[in-house]
């Protein structure tokens, strides 16, 4: 596996693979990497050759007081799972080569950054999004692999690609579930063992509501109150949001019709958790 | 001459001609050419194969009220040009194309774009470097040529492609001057017959500007005074802005070191003319 610090090396890889009419895959994590980033990788694996990983820790999506600097970091052991997994290149940028001095470029994916996690979070999905273009620019994919997990960064960024015009397809990858159902994520090393085993409401909550949707439930504020009630009863978690909205453009919907997504953010200790599921 | 009003039709086109190994050229226009964007293309031309050239007046960089209904455009005229200037493409996308209900996606780049005429048009260079990045994902060009008349489009695609680390090389072409030397523009069609001729007052100031620098002038403040003075003696001019900054960021300076850009804007009559020197 090569590792590539610099943007050249990167790039000049892939143009040759392109050139010899190979398709370059990427898939774009912030390393700790776990069974949720191994699923993505070999999926990938399966489309495309070569396949690029980038680990980059990006500041520019965290914001003031939030835990850019403990976001917990293993780059020993990423290479590692990374050499099993047959990745060819992992793309290692550091963040003055990413953000030098004076860097002042962002995009903005208006609208769809305002809602659900960018109302509690703003600044981030601008973040997201000017990274991954970034990324998207020096290594030149064919397809990106993106977790259905942070299901508002996997729309943001086909908007992105949609209305850039990037020569690039964006897959969304199925969300990977401890044995209780706790979506896996690198934040889930935040929590102690007993919020640990509390966390696991998350994703009791929304299987219930999707089968409430699919017994005929058609009132999203019921299954909302439901999914709010239910995770509030374990007394550590506190809700950010539950939402139910369009997978296609994150509106928030007053009746359940269509492909809807329905999504929870909520804080446990000191762990702030996402997931959603699919329905429709 | 290859027309094309579809993205994937010019995108074919390039990724045939990359993969051959040929270089692509991009001179993006908002059209009715004139000797200055004639310049531009026969400076593509000596240098890639093939040769984009696209046409697109862009409503995204044009404000409320300013012109963008009646900016000028004969668009046969234009088809002439380009095929006696053996130009391979003329990518012509419309702008339902460009942008689709529901579009939200722009790039902003800070700092550049509040300062000069950024500060008088406000949004203006967001449209121009949204506009510019989306030419660029369509034609994927290996070069791509812009005026030096528009110094601060130039500043700011440059950053832009910095920034976001686009595979795509800039270059900057000298103004093209009338007999007066008058900037050339699309423009300069509003004028009437008596405008026209005070106009070149403005490329008249700046070469007196030019000169008091090469003999010793280091007071910007100072010769902005004299510029400012000289083109207002023609009564129907306003000048908007004189500046006197640095090329590489824009910054103004109140002492001249370096690689300049002195930079003039003002109105007469129905038009608003930008011209600037670069001194240093």
């Amino acid at each position: 596996m090569h590792v590539f610090e610099d943007f050249n090396s990167t790039r000049e890889y892939s143009v040759k693979a392109r050139n010899s009419g190979r398709w370059v895959g990427l898939v774009p994590t912030m390393g700790f990497l776990h069974d949720g980033h191994k699923s993505l990788i070999q999926k990938a694996r399966q489309e495309t050759d070569p396949l690029v990983v980038s680990i980059f820790v990006n500041p520019a999506q965290f914001g003031k007081g939030e835990d850019y600097h403990v976001y917990p970091r293993d780059i020993e052991r990423d290479i590692r799972v990374l050499k099993d997994l047959a990745v060819d290149v992992l793309f290692l940028p550091t963040v003055l080569a990413m953000y030098p001095d004076e860097y002042s470029t962002f995009v903005e994916v208006e609208r769809l950054s305002d809602v659900l996690c960018g109302a509690f979070r703003p600044g981030h999905f601008r973040g997201v999004a000017t990274v991954v273009l970034k990324l998207f620019n020096v290594v030149l994919p064919h397809k990106a692999y993106f977790g259905l997990k942070d299901v508002q960064q996997l729309v943001v960024v086909r908007k992105m690609v949609n209305d850039l015009n990037l020569p690039v397809e964006i897959v969304g990858v199925p969300t990977v579930r401890a044995f209780d159902g706790l979506a896996l994520s690198s934040r889930n090393a935040y929590l102690t063992p007993d919020e640990r085993k509390d966390a696991a409401r998350i994703y009791q909550a929304l299987s219930k509501a999707k089968a409430l949707i699919e017994a005929g439930e058609r009132d999203a504020s019921d299954i909302k109150e439901m999914i709010q009630e239910y995770i509030a009863q374990a007394p550590g978690f506190s809700v950010e949001y539950v939402s139910i909205c369009s997978f296609q453009n994150l509106q928030e919907l007053s009746s359940i019709t269509g492909e809807v997504v329905i999504a929870v953010a909520a804080r446990l200790g000191k762990a702030r958790l996402i997931d959603n599921i699919i329905v429709g």
